[in-house]
């Protein structure tokens, strides 16, 4: 791949975008822009303040926070300054300006931006190098799950804007963490164990299993008392029952901390209506290392192949991870090209042109016939008192056009202004006047 | 510089953003938004169609576009894929997406979307190596000067609906090389003259002529000729009448064809009234290699420190340099930061608080007294009803929540709702059953 970069300078022969990375256009960017509009209604809704932050970050502020994913990190080349690389997510620059705004105890913050992750891209299936999230994280200290309940409720709003019909699958980091511990798993493989384990979705679990056992180094038997636990199936409530009721994990700390709190969060989901779109599933592990508590993934209802469309979960220790002041947080992160995706290829039987835009409001003709010298400067006057308006007027950019483009251009255009010489006698002085005809 | 970024690799001790940028919230974001939303509601206006391109190019879509000021390019580090770069501006992405999109031979499009510049920052005057720009461009073949009067009059609205008093200073890169030459530069040294000349607004004559002389090279004569030109000062048609009545210029294609083109452009400009906006100067150069005819900066008329708020001209052989096709381009491009800090500089008298924001539109207070429960249920299901109907609704995030607390919290909420036993008593039934109490 590397060699195929370089064996060529012609800048033409070379001639795109960069891998994973595309241009977008048109009535693209306008959905796009719809989406933002939308889910951003919700945030404001919900209390949500804007947080916009750099590109780049300084390494340090990215180091450690990300596990085996930060290989993926884009970095800059050290030209003399400081030692930067691209933002992976908008998390960890959330954490990193809570941590650097001492005055900031509570926040409900929202960010849209792109990020940057050398992935495999798929382009297809709208997974890209560099790809839009939309974010949005509750930070500070409240009573348990309430946070939690309101995050849930902000996705479900979200997706009831976009007329998206979906499933929220949650799971809880302690109870995990405590399945994996009871079944035998070391406490240093916990977190390796817990990145296979995310892969069920995509993989059968004797693809999961021997990635436990072969890669990661877990006896086969662990590996299986992890997979009984994992892929037990239930309702929300059956499945506390469920583990409640198992001995083994009574003693647990983690799990039995993690039964209460999704015993407390599933009488706020009743309440706030969004108990129907939850399911618990133990499989669910989410790759990142900084997740403390409740986690989840918002998956569509109909079969597609785009994969999650949003996710997140509670990170409590992130900020304390800069040494400045401790701060508890909960976020959902948006997957916007994936929301595209779907959006889009429901809108596909329309208009195939990415870049063909709704024509103009008016379109100024001049109709002089052969004698005419074009009427330019009197049609860049009545274009002026369109747009002075507010309305999108076009002229031809010809300053003595024959009548066939001007038709062909304005054929879309609802209303037509003729332009030609008794027209021109009758107009009034002020027209004459600017081109000096007076 | 380096040394110091080096000496510590203490997250906590370097909890900052990269130099010369910063982080945006609330208010200010909101603004930098308005700024945006008016802005292209004038490109959409003239017939804009929105582009958004990658933040990063290849390498070689940059290589000798910038002139000297390529060294301010940021790289990325090769970490073993394509050798990329972060855009330095709009308009070479646009160059670049033309060149690939051979089916496009006329378009207008508009880009708003951030650059990167290693240039030394200055925060308070709003030059940050991280800034947005906002770009309108006219692209493809059209009759003289008809697309320069358009993107001149796109200023001039642009500017009107910020309620920003400006002028806009006009040059004209044939008329400039011309004279240039008619004073004796060498061919190969016009550019970097150029770059020197385009100082003079920050700079007095002799420090220019200092760089003309002493860095560039230009012999002391030839720099006092150069000087004698491009400091004349005159109303638009009285310059024009200057150049076409000196007899040593007569000779000179280029200025002979940039006075034809700046009479051409008058005309017009008084036809779509911005000639009242216009300044011609002769020691407007612009910095960059690519502009091949008309150029122009925006100043602001009342004195303040933040130097040109728009810039642009005529580009017509960028396209061509990447052999696909050959496309003339004209456009402008808008500093938001610059922008930005004069519209806040404005408005500084009120609120200082850089992410308060407005307050919700009601506020639910649990009003139990000692006995109560909290009714943290009830309140949730009372603000779901409320978001629902799209309205901005907070509550306590305690399950038991003292009163006092919640009254501070809905100081300057316009409603509040209270909540207290016998107004649950008669609350209608669907809350009850909701929260199991029938």
């Amino acid at each position: 791949m590397a060699s195929k970069n370089t064996t060529s300078s012609s800048a033409s022969s070379r001639l795109k975008t960069p891998k994973g990375t595309k241009d977008w256009v048109g009535q693209d960017l306008l959905l796009r822009d719809q989406i933002f509009q939308s889910i951003s209604e919700v945030f404001k809704r919900h209390g949500g303040v804007p947080l916009d932050t750099p590109v780049f970050e300084l390494r340090d502020v990215l180091t450690g926070k990300y596990g085996e994913d930060a290989r993926l990190i884009y970095n800059l080349e050290d030209q003399g300054g400081e030692i930067l690389s691209l933002r992976y997510d908008l998390t960890v620059p959330f954490a990193r300006w809570l941590a650097m705004r001492t005055d900031v105890k509570q926040i409900k913050r929202y960010q849209i931006a792109k990020v940057y992750r050398r992935d495999q891209p798929a382009i297809a299936r709208g997974r890209l190098r560099e790809f839009y999230q939309c974010d949005f994280d509750i930070a500070g200290i409240y009573d348990p799950m309430i946070p939690e309940a309101e995050i849930l409720r902000v996705v479900v709003e979200a997706f009831r804007g976009l007329d998206m019909n979906i499933t929220i699958k949650l799971n809880h980091r302690r109870i995990l963490d405590g399945l994996f511990a009871v079944s035998g798993v070391p406490a240093d493989k916990i977190r390796a164990v817990s990145s296979a384990v995310d892969k069920l979705d995509k993989e059968p679990w004797e693809a999961v299993k021997k990635e436990m056992v072969g890669e990661k180094g877990v006896a086969e038997d662990v590996a299986d008392c992890v997979g009984n636990y994992i892929q037990q199936r239930a309702g929300m409530g059956e499945m506390l029952e469920l583990l409640a009721a198992q001995d083994e994990l009574a003693n647990s700390e983690d799990i039995q901390a993690g039964i209460k709190d999704m015993r407390l969060l599933m009488s706020y989901l009743k309440a706030m209506d969004v108990l129907g779109k939850v399911s618990f599933d133990l499989s669910l592990a989410r790759g990142l290392d900084y997740y403390t508590g409740l986690i989840y993934e918002v998956i569509m209802n109909e079969p597609n192949q785009v994969g999650s469309v949003a996710a997140g979960g509670r990170y409590d220790n992130l900020v304390g991870m800069y040494g400045k002041q401790q701060i508890p947080c909960i976020g959902v992160s948006f997957g916007i090209e994936r929301i595209f995706t779907v959006l889009k290829q429901r809108q596909e039987k329309s208009d195939s042109s990415d870049f063909k835009r709704r024509p103009a409001d008016v379109y100024i003709i001049a109709a002089g016939g052969k004698d005419s010298d074009g009427f330019l400067i009197e049609r860049m006057i009545m274009a002026c008192e369109l747009w002075d308006a507010g309305i999108e007027a076009e002229y031809s950019a010809k300053a003595k056009p024959t009548l066939q483009p001007q038709f062909n251009a304005s054929k879309d255009v609802p209303i037509v202004i003729m332009m030609g010489q008794e027209e021109l006698a009758t107009a009034d002085e002020e027209i004459g006047e600017k081109c000096g005809h007076s």
